[in-house]
């Protein structure tokens, strides 16, 4: 193998892990998401609405579709969980399983995953991509689509 | 009113903006994004997966959300297209309404949309979330959920 040839493989193999490299993200930044979501599991299975929106950026910007379509806002977004789920029994209880995050630019981070709901009144499960943003040492979800399984 | 007070009602005036203005997209990037939108409807409606997957980062970051949860990976998310629409009649005729596009960090942008499919098989339609990432001067999508109308 010539020299030409070695440095041209060696390029190669630098640009390739350079690409795969750029998407994971940082255990630091991994763990702070996951907090994040295990406070949102709390909150939701203590019926507390408010504080699982603590998880969603208070901004106009935040965007939750769901099976109806797109809602904008922070306000709007927490008006529509109170009201399709306004107790802690029809909240029941919820889990989820991150299946996958990485970092899309240093301050922004994407996730996939599955949530379960069991309640008395019915079970309910479904997959969602969150797009996370960094604000400050925060980090907080900006867009959540989530759909339900059939 | 004193001077102090005109300065906080200043600073919450400018950081106000600077919360809304952070998540604006330029033009130039807003119509690089709606050129490949464009590019993917024209290359769909003439039957061309192949072309309408240039719309896609080609890598295996990629994930292509839909009714049956993930998809991950460019070649495994064309496969998937190309199973579920395997000819052009069952293609039909796409078309894509945009109904937000916003800049999340300098080389990110998050769209919020609908698509229409008319077709003799029987029309569908649906919303989705693109997550957009810029590599060099293009845009291309790394994230994809789309959810069928009920």
């Amino acid at each position: 193998m010539n020299l030409l040839k070695q440095f041209s493989y060696v390029s190669i193999f630098s640009f390739s892990c350079y690409l795969s490299s750029q998407y994971n993200i940082n255990k630091a930044d991994s763990l702070n998401i996951i907090k994040v979501m295990s406070m949102q599991e709390k909150a939701w299975n203590q019926g507390n609405i408010d504080s699982f929106m603590e998880g969603y950026l208070e901004s106009d910007f935040l965007v939750f579709s769901g099976s109806n379509g797109p809602v904008y806002g922070w306000d709007e977004t927490k008006e529509k969980y109170k009201k399709s789920y306004p107790s802690k029994e029809i909240m029941g209880n919820l889990s989820f399983v991150v299946k996958n995050i990485k970092s899309i630019s240093f301050d922004v981070a994407l996730m996939i995953g599955e949530y379960q709901l069991r309640r008395s009144s019915g079970d309910s499960s479904g997959h969602f991509t969150l797009v996370w943003k960094k604000i400050g040492n925060k980090w907080l979800i900006v867009s959540d689509h989530t759909s339900s399984s059939k």
